[in-house]
């Protein structure tokens, strides 16, 4: 934020309530808008995700792996990153490992951080954090009690004409999918390291 | 969906429940997984936002109008393409058309749809539809009431450096430039209509 913000800043009063529902958790704030008038900001505290865009480089062409997932609230399929949601306290690197093991079974040798996002920036504290994985070794899947994801493989050119087609409606997915064309052209820059020094932690 | 994805597909058992408070709606549902077993699936109900992606072609080169507003959740102030959320009833072009004049004043003589997103399809029914709009003339901004929004420009270059260091991590805005740039190279199509003809719905 630029120091000469304060003319779009809001303040937190400390006045806030939580409420609890299932895995929801919902805050009401009292804040002090930048005219000085009080208002309420109601909104969901996340502990944030990870999302992996992992390139499976084994053969001639690259080819990303992807997870297809029926997401109860908008009623379809869609097909994704993988992804999964930080627990309290874990780090966002062994959530991505975690996450891309569980629901495809590959690990990978080396990883990179992309980048941040904010998905719901209106109502959710939610960040997604996106890591770039390569070295892939397949291994078992291991998907939560309850969780049905389908892992599929699909090389650059038909991820990127799916897009095209307007059928990649997942944010996150899209967002993996054009920062790694910007890594190949060169204009984003990433910086690989061990993923068992990670491990390690 | 493929007609295939039976393996994936969650459906509801009709036993649902919803809870209000302030302008967020939770909806708790029982389904039934793939397996038959049954679980319960907590979210939010959402009406739905429409995002405009503004170009304005009225000198040399073209610029994007965008706003810089503060998101009390992520406490950040983020740079994003103007967007609001749908009211109940409302068609996606014009609330775009409203959004678009209320948050910084411009009216656009052309529209296309460029394409929905899903922002937070794990736990949010919203969809976010990208509009593009151009043949841009300036008028007075009209904000909501506590609302504090600031209207800049900028050029798709200096838009896009501002990608690749990382420093735009507002997903509709990210997607939108992304999609500006797949039209301009003729991978993505967009249809024109005029402005004016959606305003008589």
């Amino acid at each position: 934020m630029a120091a000469d913000d304060k003319h779009l800043i809001e303040r937190a009063t400390g006045e806030s309530t939580v409420l609890h529902r299932g895995w929801i958790e919902l805050r009401k704030d009292t804040v002090v808008l930048p005219d000085g008038n009080l208002a309420t900001r109601e909104y969901l505290g996340h502990s944030g995700a990870v999302a992996v865009v992992p390139l499976l480089d084994d053969g001639t062409e690259m080819r990303l792996v992807l997870v297809r997932q029926y997401r109860y609230p908008v009623q379809k399929v869609l097909l994704e990153f993988p992804a999964g949601k930080l627990e309290p306290g874990e780090d966002a690197l062994l959530c991505g490992q975690r996450e891309l093991q569980e629901e495809t079974g590959y690990v990978a040798r080396e990883w990179a951080f992309g980048g941040e996002i904010h998905n719901a920036a209106a109502y959710s504290t939610e960040s997604i954090w996106i890591w770039f994985a390569r070295g892939l070794q397949p291994g078992p899947a291991r998907p939560d009690s309850g969780e049905f994801v389908e892992t599929v493989t699909m090389t650059l050119a038909e991820l990127d004409a799916l897009c095209d087609r307007g059928e990649l409606p997942d944010v996150k997915t899209q967002i993996g999918l054009h920062w790694l064309q910007r890594w190949q052209a060169g204009k984003m820059s990433l910086t690989w390291q061990s993923g068992t020094a990670a491990a390690s932690l």
